[in-house]
C-alpha cells in the first residue's frame, strides 16, 4: 500500500476557498509563482484557526510560532484572474517540533499546484525549535 | 448639509471581511502600509462581483478594466496579525469613465485607514478611457 | 514664488534606480499599483542609508522607526516589465516628528507617478511619536 | 566524484546583491518565506540580462518567456531587516526547453537559503514548451 493512501482515507483535507485578484497575477497573465506560497500560508492558518488556534493565541498564549523549514512545489497548470481556487491542507507524520503538511491548490477538481511544506514549531522569542504544545498536537492530529 | 451625508444615508457601503496573516505584516509587527492597497482592491472587486461583474466578465465581455488613477490614504491605527478587518466600498459621484470610491479599513467599529481611490474605466486593449458600460453603471449606481 | 520652487532649487532629489520584474506586474501587463509604494519605500531607505542611517541603526541605536501616516499618489503613465525606473526622494518641511517627502517614479525624464508621503518618526517599542533624533535631523536637512 | 562538483568548478555563479527592506519582512521579524522566491527571480533575470537577454527582448524578439515548473527550497537561517544579501544563480544540465538552476541566498559567506528551480522555456502566447532559442542557449551555457 502506498504510504499516502491510508492517510488520505483517514484524514480529509481542510480546504480554503480563495479568489484570484490582479494583485496575485503577473504580466504573463497568470498567478505569479511565489503567490502560491502566500495562498498555502493562508490555508494553513485557517486550518489552525478552525482547530481553535489563531495566530495570536499561538504566539501570545502558547509562545510558539511556525516557521517554514523547507518546501517543494510543482506548478502544473496556471491559475488565472478571477479563478476561484481551493487550497487544501493535509497533515503528514508529525514529529516533536516538525509539522509536515501536504497542500494542493485546486480549481474545481483540477490540481494546479502541489506542495509539501515542512513546518517547524519554534519558540516565539528565541526562534529555536519547541515541542508542539500538547493541546495543539491533540487538536490537529485528532 | 454636508455633501457626503445624503450619500451615506442613501448608499450603504459594501463590506468585505479579511483576516490578517504573516504575509500582510512587516518587522514592525503591524500590517505593512502598501498591503492596505491590496486589501482595498479585494474589496472593490468583491463589490463589483456582488453587482454581477466579475473581473473576467468585465475584461472579456465588456472589454474594460479599471485602473487606479490616483489615491490618497490616511493610516490612523495599525492593523495587526490575526485581526479580522472589514474593508468597505462606497461609491462617490461617477463620471463618464471616472469612478471615485471612498473606502475604509475597519476593526470592529474602529477605522484603521481611510482612503479615496479614483478609478478610471479603460479599454482592456488600448488602456484608453472608456465610457462605463451602461449595464455596469445601472448595477453600481442603482 | 511657488512654495516648492525654492525647495526644488536648493535640494536636489536623491534617486534610486530600479528594474521592473514579473513580480512587480499584474495581468494588465503593467506594474501593479500598490507596488509603487514598495518602490517608494526602497528609495526612502536608500536615501536614509546614504545619509548614514540604515534601518538597523535607526531601530537599534536611535530607537526610532518611520511609519507612514498618510500618502497620496497620482499614477500618470504605466511602468512596464523590464523598465529601468528612477525613484526620487525630496524632503519637505520637517516638523518635530513629521517628515513629509515628495517622491517621483520616473522612466528617463518621464514622470510615471508622483507621490507625497507623510512619515512620522515613532519610538520603536511604543510606536508613539518621537522627536526626530538631532543627528538624523542634521544629516537629512543638511 | 559528486555530480555537482564538475559543474561547480566549471561554472562560477552569477550573484546579485539585494538589500532587505520592511516590505520583505513579516511580524516574526525576519524575511517572509515567499519573498525569497521573489529574490531568486530577480537574480535569474539579472543573470539573463547580463547574458544579453532582458525580459522584453525574450518576450518580444525571441517570443519566449520562462515559467517556473517546480522548485524546492530549504530555509536554513533567517534573513533580517537591513541585511545585504547575495543571490546566486548556477545553471544545471539544460534540456531542450527545461532550464534547471541552483540558487542560493547568502549573507556574507553564510548560506541562508538554498533552492533548486526548474524553469521551462515556453512560447509567449501559447505558454506551451518551446525550444530554448539557440542564441540564448549559447549565451548561458557558454
Amino acid at each position: 500500500m502506498r504510504p499516502g493512501a491510508a492517510l488520505q482515507a483517514r484524514e480529509p483535507a481542510f480546504s480554503l476557498p480563495l479568489r484570484v485578484y490582479y494583485q496575485d497575477t503577473d504580466a504573463g497573465g497568470v498567478v505569479y509563482h511565489s503567490r502560491y506560497l502566500d495562498f498555502l500560508e493562508r490555508a494553513r492558518y485557517e486550518w489552525l484557526r478552525e482547530a481553535g488556534f489563531g495566530l495570536r493565541k499561538l504566539a501570545e498564549e502558547l509562545k510558539v510560532i511556525f516557521v517554514v523549514r523547507s518546501l517543494s512545489i510543482e506548478f502544473r497548470r496556471p491559475a488565472r484572474l478571477d479563478d476561484l481556487l481551493h487550497v487544501t491542507v493535509r497533515l503528514d507524520q508529525v514529529g516533536r517540533s516538525r509539522v509536515p503538511v501536504a497542500q494542493e491548490v485546486k480549481r474545481d477538481h483540477e490540481v494546479l499546484a502541489q506542495a509539501r511544506v515542512e513546518l517547524a514549531c519554534v519558540d516565539v522569542l528565541t526562534l529555536k525549535p519547541a515541542s508542539l504544545p500538547s493541546e495543539l498536537r491533540r487538536a490537529i492530529i485528532g
